[in-house]
């Protein structure tokens, strides 16, 4: 099945707000057989909108549609596109109540124009959205799919995973199947030629290099009339890349390193705590983010000033004083000191000049310690990063959680 | 003057790249007066390029179109271009003569292929690239002006500032001004209703919201002959907003919550500390992320659990055992203790229950209390925040994020 994807919103064409929902769908759709072919964006306004369908449902058998499903005047994807579709919007009552209900929870007035959200087509598929007051759907006419979601990403992706992919996968004929491995540690160019051989694309069979969040991706995707045939070809490909380039995976599929790390602390009964002085939090924050941190995870330390370092890592002062804050020693001192404080069995600890500001000759901005201070012995990483402040800050993390998962394992 | 923007590329198509050109330059050419009417993206294919083509030229004054203009086979764009406008392409010797300098530059091989890069129209404006060996070129039949310029944006964007943006703008008459205005605390519905007599689009004065990342942002755009003029409207429109609707406004243009409350805490020489327990160090860093905020931050403890909020912050054990952790009792002591105990002017605390797991009835997932202890007393503030366990410990930063940047105006 061929596919269109419509972003709506002035928002999007006049710039402000990048098109990331594109791209995410036009990924995920590939899993489950389905070829994107073209994208459009235009902005609120009930001529664009409509030109924009028609020309995509003289190109596409399934049209994906996001934005515009807002309470406000200039939110008109859903009128527009149901006239179009001569498909009359009625008032879905227990929706008009699941509104209420949202409005009375979070304690903000209810406007009545909120109300409109609560209408759709007679006959259609709701997509519930848990994260905010506008459901989506999706509607049939003839053999063409139109699926209406909202624009903002977080609402629109777990509509996406829970409703939408399921439903277009039970009608694609065929099977795929899909793995994504994850890397760190080796750059883009690096692994293409790696895996040069192995690279490329056919009808069948697709490996393919993604960029991710300072992450590259390897995408094994394969298509057979049978499961345990697409299931082998992509375990084949797996395989060897398992073999070349297995020190470098992080990861598959939804997996990412937080969750790798935190799993394996759980699994070998290991608790954690941090100190964090150029990270300011990120890593504590990152392994929050994963549900049932809290059976190893119980505290951590933000020392941004070296009075703090002291305080709580009882860093001595002569360290600081002798090789600076920057330094393979405090950083050793510090993972050593939370640790101890803490009571963990593991302590980590991040020291370095993220910038704009701040960097000398001997130590410039990128320059960053990691310690960590394992059950055996502590482990002190130097690391030079590039970016920005954000940038470098985030790579710190990712680098943390790399060579915490390497020790772990 | 209207404008379409076309990407060219199956690794748009496909979300391996996200389209950020089409946002580049949308924002861009605002700012000289072109409006940004609707984007398309599309594969390497010439059916697709043609049509795509075809259309823009029908609705936009210039059409803008990025990629494929590098040197394998299926790099399509120039050729397809040129011969939908029925112009013959030849060989330029001085662009033969650069790109030969540039592989010689780089040291690597020179194929016959790189050679297809130096030919365009007789009559046409080159756009020189000085980032790699696909320069652009401006086109123009009739009334309508064509822009080529390669896919990578380390390539495109210099040459859209130095070439495209000059040429353009000196096709333009009259100055746009435009402003952003930041709140929060007000959903997009009831901004809205309250601005309604305000919000309008005409070819004069634009007026309109969008959404960001947890805040409304109204945007208002003025066009005149003078500076002034479109100066004044826009500062006019301001003042109606600022009157109605003050309370919520948070910032304009760049400036976001966290900038706005460093800057505030700097300017009243006041030091702050954070005590996090379902937020796990998130408001630590995004408070470091603001460059120069050691001056005002030193300390923060992310205490996650009960044992933890006991040790650093001296929460009484009888205020866990009667309250419970997720009270607004606790996050009193727990503000208050970390502004003792870490001898700062404003102690922060956050405690909640950020899920999917550990709600009850009484307790739901989504519940947080935020602490905030001033020099003069301690607030409480209670809160029913929507979403994933992500979006709740985000929106968590963000209300506390505004309600520090009320105290502190």
């Amino acid at each position: 099945m061929k596919v269109e994807i419509i972003a709506i919103g002035n928002e999007i064409i006049t710039g402000k707000t990048i098109n990331t929902n594109a791209s995410y769908m036009a990924s995920k759709i590939q899993n489950i057989g389905l070829t994107p072919l073209w994208h459009t964006a235009v902005g609120d306004y009930k001529e664009a909108i409509e030109e924009a369908l028609k020309q995509a449902i003289k190109r596409a058998d399934v049209v994906l549609i996001s934005g515009g499903l807002g309470p406000t005047e200039d939110d008109l994807t859903k009128e527009t596109v149901c006239a179009y579709l001569e498909q009359a919007l009625i008032f879905y009552k227990e929706i008009g109540e699941e509104i209420k209900a949202y409005f009375k929870k979070i304690k903000r007035p209810l406007t009545e124009n909120n109300m409109k959200q609560a209408y759709f087509p007679k006959q259609c598929d709701i997509i519930p959205n848990p994260n905010g007051t506008a459901p989506g759907c999706i509607l049939k006419k003839k053999n063409k799919y139109v699926v209406l979601l909202p624009g903002p990403a977080k609402e629109l992706i777990p509509m996406f995973e829970e409703t939408v992919l399921p439903y277009f996968e039970k009608k694609v004929e065929g099977v795929y199947r899909t793995l994504d491995i994850k890397f760190f540690g080796i750059g883009e160019s690096q692994l293409a030629t790696e895996l040069a051989d192995l690279l490329g694309e056919s009808d069948t069979l697709v490996v393919a290099p993604y960029v991710g969040n300072y992450e590259v991706i390897i995408r094994i995707r394969a298509f057979s009339s049978l499961l345990e045939q697409a299931q082998e070809k992509v375990e084949e490909i797996k395989n060897k890349i398992v073999t070349r380039l297995g020190n470098y995976i992080i990861g598959y599929n939804d997996n990412n390193l937080e969750t790798q790390v935190a799993s394996l602390l759980k699994e070998k009964g290991y608790s954690i705590a941090t100190a964090e002085s150029c990270t300011g939090g990120l890593i504590a924050a990152t392994l929050v983010n994963c549900s049932g941190i809290s059976s190893t995870f119980s505290e951590g330390i933000v020392t941004y000033s070296n009075e703090a370092k002291c305080k709580y890592l009882k860093v001595d002062q002569k360290t600081l004083d002798s090789f600076g804050a920057v330094s393979e020693e405090t950083a050793k001192e510090m993972a050593e000191g939370i640790r101890r404080e803490a009571g963990a069995d593991i302590g980590i600890a991040t020291t370095g000049i993220a910038g704009p500001s701040g960097g000398t000759k001997e130590k410039p901005v990128g320059l960053v310690y990691i310690g960590l201070a394992m059950p055996q012995r502590t482990y002190v990483y130097k690391l030079f990063l590039q970016g920005n402040r954000e940038a470098i800050r985030e790579k710190t993390v990712k680098n943390v959680l790399y060579e915490l998962y390497k020790q772990l394992q």
